[in-house]
């Protein structure tokens, strides 16, 4: 069932929610950095000129003012960043002497976008980039590793199966600058919706925009090719037409594909309907969906731009993907696929005889601390039945009571023995909640 | 040297500076979890209602409107949150069903203010709040557990140690009503600023509202009072004045810190010029400095609130501090007075021998990888004496050598040796990058 949030598009968890989405956040990172990214965060704002420099009019950005702005003095206009590319674009330009290149970073945060909310889609989400970018080459290898880092990271989650999927933009252009299609980038949008409206008002789309009955015809068809080695190249030649383009796209897409196949079996596969709306792209584009969720739409896309940025002097060329964290949280928290085994950090509460001897309590939880268990004090005196309810709400698996010895007990099996603070501890698996996928 | 940052007022890390941040934040994060806080995160917008709902039009407040708003349909009016607490409020108000209580929570989040920027004051920075929230009641116990939780917290940052200080309102308030005192609020906000003007412009602050000279002077000879044990109240009676506010202010205040520093010796010091200029607080007030750092004014803040926020049927009290991380994160990385072990998470640079036999590294780094090491495959096949180079630059401590067998060189020591990818790990402290103080 989904969450109603009380501000429209503002999600919030609750606090058990809150453990997953921590474990999914610390796992992304952890693989990221597995890999040798390096962690940035850049500042939510950037200048609303910055902002619209790549002409994203589509997306709707918040603009900020001042509640009690002198407009005399007031600073440039600035807005909330609507994903982590431009920040990381203008990032890479300011400090590139700072920098050493290829520059292999990661990002996760959240972004901003005015839309109007609906399913999957928020105005406040969270993202999780990766990108390397060079200081005007980038060697194609990148193209490989990257989506194999997202590969690793997504298999570490408690998440359904994600299948990343390839193309390659000059596959598509170079083919139909060989089949004669006149309006190209009309042509990679008509492509870019055959999941949503399908193939016939895809050729629908073509034709209207010039394409031959035939054009619209061979189209399609490069877009039915999919495979995981060379056999899409032969796919794609056996339909005649030939560019330079082309077989320059077709060798990046297999040496992608057979690349990330023969390190990591089963990893990536090419889908030549891949087009990736935004106009950026300029080779390797990726997308991803999630099997059995597939009507959320791509949860982690990206691709290789040319000119991620430019001083003027240099050019970054950049590889990169964004995992839509937020979509996938809403779907497996919403419906619910995933719990974490506690709705608190806690492993231990110390009960508390009466409220004169608190401090030996608390002298208690000191010393679990200092060796790494998470412990609570009971906050009231009450009846020790009373006590153990408190962790049995909120799922700590054991009560500890003071006494002469003190003793420790598993409220799950009821199993209860004496324990010293300076030595006992639980089992590794009831150390910090855990988060599971319901079967 | 302060960093110049490209947008005055939002602070944005180089790499190497972001893994001290990434550092100060899991610690934070992990202590917080050990002492029993559950993790939140709320949206970064509230209602402009909702945020000015306290008075607090001091905070200069970022206002939100979209670039591409439709008036007629457009939203409740939003501003970025200023705080941490006025969220919190608000969540807890919105999920008090949900949630249980006594509501132990931690939050890590930016927020921001329209302020002019200064040296510690910037308009995007990092909070990292703890609180308890009671409904209804709050037992007084809890004033002296969450600043023991910071206090715990600030002694495992690498930073300066930072002195946290304690007094409750109601001794002030009390005191000043036993003399006779006729503006209560003036004096707590004349004494609030002792220490940047000194007792003779208080005290003409003081006489400036209508108090006398001896008033004035009393007020002053209460402020001076510090100390970690009852003896601070036998100080405070030895003025002679006596009402009932009074006397339950001393007798939580010295339960607090008398219970502090049995638990924790020299951890919390009483300090009875602390008043909070904010209004809401009703009982203890937190402040703390960090030695030798006394002109960054107060890294870590809090105090009890006896009514956080209220839904008409219940209230809820509270009682929690909050850590500037960024105001202290710009003074260590600044100076500097830390620094990262290395630029990069990366233990292991696997170098390439020509392009041919890239995918040989790419084996071994994933070997690597599965057993936890921190590995990335060298971007380029030069000469192995560049490949070095590339490690070197970035603090990277080992280079692997594909060969037969594979040798794996400390480029520190220069020290080789065979090893086997399935095998071979680098000395634990080498795994992570480690951030240290600087002496």
């Amino acid at each position: 069932m989904a969450r109603h949030f009380s501000l429209s598009g503002f999600p919030e968890w609750l606090p058990e929610q809150r453990l997953v989405e921590q474990h999914v956040l610390s796992t992304l990172q952890r693989t990221f950095e597995l890999h040798g990214f390096s962690g940035i965060e850049t500042r939510a704002v950037e200048p609303v000129s910055q902002l619209l420099s790549k002409g994203e009019t589509s997306k709707e950005i918040y603009l900020l003012s001042r509640l009690q702005a002198d407009q005399a003095t007031d600073d440039a206009e600035l807005g909330l960043h609507f994903d982590l590319t431009v920040p990381l674009a203008r990032y890479v330009v300011e400090n590139a002497g700072r920098l050493m290149f290829p520059f292999k970073r990661y990002q996760i945060q959240k972004v901003w976008r005015g839309e109007r909310p609906q399913d999957g889609r928020f105005r406040e989400f969270v993202q999780a980039d990766v990108d390397v970018v060079g200081q005007d080459t980038l060697s194609q290898h990148h193209d490989m590793e990257l989506p194999l880092v997202m590969v690793d990271a997504l298999s570490k989650l408690p998440i359904p199966k994600v299948v990343v999927r390839a193309s390659n933009r000059k596959v598509a252009q170079g083919f139909y600058e060989a089949i004669g299609l006149a309006d190209i980038e009309g042509a990679l949008r008509a492509i870019d919706k055959l999941d949503k409206i399908g193939e016939k008002a895809v050729a629908e789309m073509l034709m209207a925009d010039g394409a031959t009955d035939e054009q619209a015809s061979q189209a399609l068809t490069l877009a039915a090719i999919t495979g995981s080695d060379g056999s899409i190249a032969d796919q794609v030649l056996a339909l005649g037409a030939r560019s330079e383009r082309l077989d320059t796209g077709l060798n990046e897409l297999v040496d992608l594909v057979e690349g990330a196949n023969e390190l990591m079996p089963g990893s990536i596969v090419a889908d030549l309907k891949i087009a990736r709306g935004l106009d950026y792209y300029t080779g390797t584009v990726y997308e991803s969906t999630m099997v059995g969720h597939e009507d959320l739409g791509s949860v982690c896309s990206g691709g290789r731009y040319d000119s991620l940025a430019t001083d003027g002097k240099k050019t970054y060329p950049g590889v990169g993907l964004s995992i839509g964290v937020s979509r996938v949280l809403a779907r497996v928290l919403g419906t619910p696929l995933v719990e974490a085994s506690r709705s608190v950090p806690t492993a231990v509460l110390v009960a508390v005889m009466d409220e004169e001897h608190r401090r030996a309590s608390e002298r208690i939880a000191v010393q679990l601390r200092d060796r790494g268990i998470p412990t609570e004090v009971s906050p009231s005196a009450a009846k020790f039945g009373k006590q153990i309810r408190y962790a049995d709400r909120r799922g700590i698996p054991f009560v500890w009571f003071p006494g002469d010895p003190d003793s420790v007990k598993d409220i799950r099996s009821g199993e209860q023995v004496d324990a010293d603070a300076a030595q006992w501890a639980p089992p590794a698996e009831d150390l910090h909640p855990t988060v599971r996928m319901l079967s």
